[in-house]
Order: C-alpha cells, then structure tokens, then sequence
C-alpha cells in the first residue's frame, strides 16, 4: 500500500518580499516502510519570519533551502504507521521536516510530544523554539532585574509575547509594540504589560516617549530598522540589547543605512548581542521546567493564529511580513 | 608673592571640525597660597579624541565644557610650592586640572607619579588612562583567546598600539590598520603585529580580507563609521566588538547612517560592547601590575608625539582628528 502527500517546494529565490510564484505545492507518492521506519502524518506546520533567510543563497547559520525541495522547518504530526523502532502507532513527534503533510522516516530528528502537557501547536510556539528563543534572550542576553524597563519590538508575535510575560514574571516594567490596535489591547489586557503602542499609528520615539518614562534598560528587538534607532535614542546607560531578529528588514532589495545612532553604544555603555536559539540548547532543561511551571500556574497566556490546509502554508509565511498573525502562526492540516 | 598662568578656554562650541576660533588662550594670576594648597606647574597636558564630545552642550558620561572655562582633562606638573598637606615641592602629580600652565590646588584630585618608573608622558598614556582603555576595552570586553585574529582600527594611536601588543602578549594574530605607512611600518617593525595596512590608500574591506585570512574574532574599534561595516562583514561567529570610540564620526555635523550590515549580528552572533575607561577603576590595580611587567619587561614599546609649548595645546588636539600622531599626543610646557 503507499501513500500520497503533498509537499511544499522552494521553486525560486524571492527578491523583495517572497510572492507564491516562489513556490510550488508538488504531489508525491511515499515509499513503504522499511523495518525501523514509521510514516508520519503531520497536523501543525511552523512558519516563521528567520526562514525568509533560508530562502537567500548564502552561507549563515542555517544552510539555505535548496531550489526544488521541501522548505523545511517545524512540524508536529502523528505517527500513523509504525514498522519497529521506537515510535509506536498513535505517538506524537515533532521534527524539522517541514512543510509536508506525511513522510516517512527512521526515527532521527523526531522526538515525542505530550498533548496533555500542552496543546499540540504550542509545541511549534511557547513551549518550543519561540519560547526557547524568547527565554534565552531575555534571561540570558538581556539579564534583566528586577525593576528595571524592558522594551520589546514585535511585543505580539510568538517570541516578544513570551518574552514580555517573562520579563513580568521578573518584575520588571514592560513596554511592547505591536502593528495593530488589537494587538496593543492584547498585550495589555492579557499579557499584562504596563504600555503598549501601535508602530503603525504613533512613531516609534514618540511611542517610546510616552511608554518608557524612565528610559530602556533592556530591548529585545526582533524588528530592527528604524525601531533600533528609536530604542538606541531612548537605552539608559549600562543597557542591554538582545538582538533577536530584524523583520522590517528581511524583504529589503537593498542594504538599509544602521541606525544613526549607533555611536551612542560608547557614551551609553551599551551592549548588543545576537543570538540564535540553536546555540542554546543547554538551556532546554531548565525552559521546560520554568514555562510548564508557568503555564500550569496560568502565568503565561499565548494566542496562535492558524491558517488551514497546507495550501495555505505560503500565504501564512507570507502574513508574518504583514503582521497578519497575534502570536503563534501555524497551519494546521 | 603672586605668579601668572595661561590657561586655554572654551570659547564657543564647534559645528563639525573645532578651529582655533573656538579656543582662547588666557593669562590669569594664580591666587596665595592658603594653607594645604599646592602650587603646580604642569609639564605634560593631554590631549584625547573624547574630548572632542565633552565641547558639546549635550548629557552624557561626562559634563560638557563650559564656555568661558578651561579645557579640562589629563595633565602631569610639578609640586613647586607646598602650603602643607600630603604633597611637597618636587613632587611630580597628575591631575585632570588641563590645559594651564600651572595651577593652585588643595590636593583633591592630585596623585604622586613616579618619574623612575616610567617617564613622565607615559602617566598620559601607556601607564595613564589611554593603557588602561587599551587593557580593560581588549581584556574585559574583546575577551581574546590564543590563536584568534584581533583587529585593531587607529592601531597606531595612543589607545591602539598599546591593544595590539597586549593582544601579541596573549597569544593572538594581531591585524591593525592606520593613516600612513610610517605608522604601518612602525605597526610591523616597532609593536610586532602580524598584519597592518594604511586605510588612506588601501579600502578597508580590502586591507580586511588581506590582513585577516582567518576572519575577525575580535575588533577593538576606535574609528566607526565604513570601518566598522567592513570589520561587521568580515567577523567570524561569536566575534565580539569593542566599542571604545568613532574618532570618524566625532566631527560630522549630521548624524551618520551606521553600518548597512549591522543585521550581521544575529546571524554571526556578535557581541557588541560600548565601554567606558572611568567605569573601570577597579581594573587599575591589575593594569599597573601587568603593565609594569610587561614594560619593565621591554614587551610594550610606545610612542608620543610631542608638540610645545601651552599655545600648542589646540593644534595638538586638532592634530588628532586628522591622525598628526604616533601614539600619544601630548603637549610640553
């Protein structure tokens, strides 16, 4: 017996922000099991903004996706078919295979997920790579105190939620911005930060200005561009950047001028420090023990925003450059 | 009895390159001495880049000059005449009394240097706050190990040269890059780097690529600016920047954009550090022994560049921002 599934392919490098005729949804047929391997059926796709890069030919961190295969990344999935090994019939695994409905596999890169513990897409989000992201940059990077401001650029996506509720967590004052009216409610109704604003309707230092009266000891930054330089302006001395990532720039045809002022990292005693959550494994033990401790003490809230069908896998990546998504996005299938 | 002094003030605030207009030189008369009071006449006053920052009307680490006052900063003078106290005539002093040719103080402030130690203008540079800049900026933020690449920009400057040795002294491949071939030459000869070029003829990221086959671990940055994109871009992963000033950006007179690959540090995980010499005091007593060392031990040469007389004291610092100086700039009086 053998099985079908469709699978999302890199058909063309982007230049300027990704459009579907990069991609190609192809329709292939899955071999048999051999003895060890067990055929997965995915239900939740990760989409995330760091992929964008991966689609550029160029050495990084991550090699880039190869033209004419699968746009890896994310996934959970249900094991459906087991032929030894230890993956069992009914088992959930997350894996990095990415966009595709089912696949077949020995067991490497797949490690069992708990949907008791938390619901299956949180996996791809709070309690997954996000929430690693997210807790190693701001304890480990940021190493905020108690008291202090902690700023967050992209404050209603699946990383800056987590991160301002962790910076809470530490008693820390927190400001979040975010691209919509509904975000900034979000943020402060649920996620429970002390300021909130809309990029898209009050400018960055403006929004600073009124966000962060006593200026910004911590910034986790996942946007970049302007919003670095509207931060830089507003750092008190001795702060600290987590340097997560730089949407507003990833789509960019051109390099884009840094920010103006930089040279104030001297007088101010700044540090900015990037960081990949894959460096981080180390801290993987103590992540899931804090966010289970928090999420089973309702100490954490998350939002996903799900997209259906793997057809809609591109218009979900698509959506993260738009702002389409509050939290988490997934595609389920 | 009553004796007279020059002094240099702040006239007015410079836009863009300081000229001689902004300065005056003074003659005041110097008080009687009360009892505890000292009378100093100064030898060696120094001029520094970051001075160029405190001409500004502006908060930050250090007050602005005032308009109308002296040119505060390093100086090293002779006790000639001692009301008491802790210093008696013949004591040789530093103190951030300025540009004067002598002065009247009550002690605070003042500290006993030993001209059997180290000749006088080394207490303005290798054994003063430039030595201390080059140890704690490399050692403390740079964080070199044995065997990695450390880049020097303004490597032949009173900051610089001092880095480039310590970084030999621990074991690195040193590359800097300065503005003449006098100053490589002496980089090669005199300091013992591995690597050096002349930025004014060679174009950075090209002198880079060259001097620094292995990529950059660490960059100890006194210039900013297009020095600074092209070291981003050529930074191995977990590189680290110390950022200790931007001597090219000090005379614009709008701000600069940064560097268009500044997103280079998420990827490459860069740490980049922003620091201050009078934050580390606590260092002092690590720098003198390790220095002293090392001097005593003929491992750290160094240079001045001496101009003469207390009218000079302008065109020395002016001198600075078009890179008149091989190591440190200091004025005799």
């Amino acid at each position: 017996m053998s099985y079908s599934s469709r699978e999302v392919h890199l058909l063309s490098r982007p230049v300027g922000e990704p459009t579907p005729v990069n991609f190609e949804l192809v329709t292939i047929t899955l071999p048999a099991l051999q003895p060890g391997q067990v055929l997965v059926r995915n239900r939740y796709l990760s989409v995330d903004p760091y992929m964008r890069g991966r689609m550029v030919d160029r050495k990084s961190y991550v090699p880039p996706f190869r033209l004419g295969e699968v746009m890896t990344g994310g996934a959970v999935g249900e094991v459906v078919e087991s032929n030894g090994g230890p993956f069992q019939a009914g088992d959930w695994v997350q894996s990095m295979h990415g966009w595709r409905e089912a696949f077949v596999s020995d067991g490497r890169g797949l490690s069992k997920v708990d949907p008791a513990l938390a619901p299956l897409p949180a996996y791809l989000g709070v309690m997954g790579m996000p929430g690693l992201t997210a807790y190693v940059g701001l304890l480990d990077m940021g190493k905020p105190q108690a008291g202090e401001t902690v700023y967050v650029s992209g404050a209603a996506g699946a990383v800056g939620s987590i991160v301002c509720q962790i910076a809470k967590l530490k008693g820390c004052y927190v400001a979040g911005s975010a691209g919509s009216d509904a975000k900034t409610a979000w943020l402060m109704q649920t996620a429970g930060v002390d300021a909130a604003f809309n990029y898209r309707t009050t400018p960055v230092p403006a929004g600073l200005a009124r966000s962060c009266p006593n200026g910004i000891d911590v910034f986790f930054d996942n946007v970049g561009g302007g919003t670095l330089e509207a931060a830089l302006g507003r750092m008190n001395d001795f702060g600290r950047i987590a340097a997560c990532g730089s949407i507003s720039l990833y789509n960019a045809t051109r390099p884009e001028p840094g920010p103006r002022n930089l040279g104030l990292i001297v007088p101010k005693r700044l540090t900015l420090q990037g960081f990949i959550v894959s460096d981080h494994d180390d801290r993987m033990h103590d992540f899931y023990r804090d966010m289970s401790r928090w999420i089973a003490a309702g100490r954490i809230k998350w939002e996903e925003t799900v997209y259906s069908g793997i057809d809609n896998a591109v218009p979900a990546f698509l959506g993260l450059f738009s702002g389409k998504n509050l939290g988490k996005m997934v595609v389920e299938i």
